[in-house]
């Protein structure tokens, strides 16, 4: 006999069929027992009353891997809307031990370190699978739309020489008699590959070697890449950016709705332009949000308060989850941020930052129009510090005709983080990194 | 005036247009000039008269960005049907330096050396820009297929404490006060998350510590995943294997012509059914094939030789540049790999051998029904010398319901040279690294 899915029993009531799956729960009431049998597509009821197949489930373990034939039955109580009788059973492979944590319910009560520990065994609870399905949908969107925009996939190296920014955190891996380093961006690479295709985008694994352990920072990150030629303002990248996020989100809002709802979130429309405020302008907002207790107007960069309370502001005042910050300083910008024509302190850079949660907010991506002149870029190296000389593979690209061109990075973690609202972007990365921890 | 494509030049006879790009070649004849100007969907011819505009492109080097506004006037003889007249330009970004390789034209008279050395700039050739927009098509049609069969996407790590695997040749990274290593394989992340999705797919990058300098080899190479529960049998897997090469040959053969005829490439058919024999006939093919010379009846795996000889017999015989070869002996086998239950000397596995031009072929995918009990896992990996202690990680998942499964892993990159003929795959491999190569 074919296997049925869970979720197509209703749609054979009065037939025979096989489940194939784990045992999610046996509760056993005297001569009737009620299994439930998981399978990736959710859960279905059996009853089993002959003593000869409740025998076979003696000292099974909860995720015992098992398959069950039996009359689909109309059960409206039943989440799916059938259950099966007059079952047959066959253990596929038995677990003999109680598994460490107990996953066959609705949240999980362990501690993030916990959750972590055993996350072989945690990602088959109910709702952490809805957190990773999401997080492909996410991913899809992104790919489906940069097709659909004539935008080609470039393909970033993981292991490098060295950083194309000179910057410092990165790892060292032996290589050989030598050393090499993991890459901390693929910025180098799709600029290399603008002035071949113009528009590229790729997904990067982005290393960084800072000892942080806070709720955003993983060492080992995804950033989804997007680099365009030819553009003539921030404008143009921003438009991508905001499509991007759009695709993502209604991807997730038409496509996940079941998901989202065992996550208990709603998501917000996309506003049909995000809104966008300089650098300026953002920081007195924070200031007049936090009624004077927060004044960021000296500094060059937001602080982690100020992108909660710019977040909060958007949503509440603009209907928007995101938000688009321009015009940072040049020194907090990378050395190859286009300088603002109109004012040589800021550059034609941008961020966006993300609602999180009821509380909660921060930046998800980043980006600018960059230096496309050789010996501009040279003395904007120079300027920021760096030895041109550190740097010269990077440099050298710009001699043979780099058209004027701009881009985003966006923090994949992150952006499914704030999509629902989690606390910590261990929760929504699958395998995650950091200081402490390499496993599983 | 907005920009125009060199590709809809054709379309817009009779109107005046402004076209962005890169400076391919410019022919003086005396009073009148030809440009062929370069963007990411092709050339285009202008003529240009004025002494003034003439003037401007004086000093001017190949790969200048530049931007040319004219009238589109037909001409039967360009390739696209159409050329620019009564031109102005505007010099965008001038390269000043001659650059140090030729790139204009269609052939690379490049060793393999050069051509990687400056790939920043070789990648703008026609030709080898049209390779990696069909790695990009190759990797949209895999992940196309993946989804449309209710496969989930996965994420694996890529810095862990150790092998899965137990194996050698890993890469080791200085991770703050202690070491990690680089991933080899997604083998353990993949077999997690059938515990979880049942089917899932990813695209895992590998690195080998193999000081092979061969022309098969990277030490960065790019995997792509596939693993399924509740599978019957080898040809469960062959099937998703064999509609996955499918899909990717028909994605270039429909919607790449233009790039395959660029690269002189014409694509066959993939049979509706991918010839499968066993390693023991393939044995002795590679044996009649050699006409004696080479046997390798009695070993436990094919030589590269062997491979070759595979690969030309299935396209002279089956009609086929693929064939799948079954049942390798356990010796040669991981440790996981389900033994044959009908001669354990064997296994429940599987390689695909791709034809690669006119003489060539080797495997570019590998996988097996995988051992599911935990004690008999246990066993396999003590019968293989391996301490069941240093991969106690990958061995307690299989404590907790793995149900029966296999999947495969294929070598892209190997895919793509497989495709499209080439002799080394650096030439299909954006930014390739091995031994002796970091850059760019």
């Amino acid at each position: 006999m074919e296997r049925t899915l869970t979720s197509d029993i209703s749609s054979k009531i009065g037939e025979k069929v096989k489940l194939q799956g784990w045992l999610y729960q046996l509760r056993e009431l005297g001569t009737i027992n009620f299994l439930v049998i998981r399978d990736r597509k959710g859960l279905a009821q059996a009853i089993i009353e002959n003593p000869d197949e409740i025998e076979k489930l003696r000292g099974m373990q909860a995720e015992t891997v098992l398959e069950i034939e039996g009359m689909v039955v109309e059960e409206k109580r039943a989440s799916n809307g059938a259950e099966l009788h007059d079952v047959t059973v066959t253990i596929l492979n038995a677990v003999k031990e109680t598994p460490p944590v107990v996953i066959n319910k609705k949240e999980l009560d362990l501690n993030l370190d916990t959750l972590l520990d055993y996350r072989p065994l945690t990602m088959r609870n109910i709702k952490q699978q809805a957190i990773f399905r999401i997080h492909g949908a996410v991913q899809q969107a992104y790919r489906e739309y940069m097709l659909s925009q004539d935008v080609v996939e470039f393909f970033p190296p993981t292991l490098l020489t060295g950083s194309s920014e000179g910057g410092s955190e990165l790892f060292t891996v032996e290589y050989f008699e030598g050393t090499a380093k993991l890459s901390q961006s693929a910025q180098l690479y799709k600029q290399i590959c603008i002035g071949v295709y113009e528009r590229v985008f790729g997904i990067a694994k982005c290393f960084r070697a800072e000892k942080y352990g806070t709720s955003r920072h993983l060492t080992e990150a995804t950033q989804y890449e997007f680099e365009m030629a030819f553009v003539k303002d921030i404008d143009d990248i921003l438009y991508f950016l905001q499509e991007t996020i759009r695709s993502m989100v209604n991807k997730v809002k038409n496509n996940y709705a079941k998901d989202l709802a065992t996550l208990g979130v709603e998501l917000m429309e996309v506003p049909e332009k995000i809104p966008t405020i300089t650098m300026e302008k953002a920081q007195l907002i924070v200031y007049e949000e936090s009624k004077g207790a927060l004044d960021d107007r000296a500094e060059p960069d937001m602080s982690p308060e100020g992108e909660r309370l710019i977040a909060q502001w958007a949503r509440r005042e603009q209907k928007s989850n995101y938000v688009f910050i321009t015009h940072y300083p040049r020194k907090k910008r990378a050395f190859y941020s286009m300088p603002d024509p109109d004012n040589k302190e800021l550059t034609l850079s941008y961020d966006c930052i993300a609602v999180s949660g009821d509380k909660d907010g921060f930046e998800i991506a980043s980006g600018a129009i960059r230096i496309n002149d050789y010996d501009m870029l040279v003395q904007s190296a120079i300027d920021k510090g760096l030895d041109p000389a550190t740097i010269q593979d990077y440099l050298n690209i710009f001699k043979y005709g780099m058209p004027r061109h701009g881009g985003f990075g966006m923090g994949v973690e992150r952006f499914t983080q704030g999509l629902l609202g989690f606390h910590n972007v261990r929760e929504v990365t699958m395998f995650p990194r950091d200081v402490n921890r390499l496993r599983p």
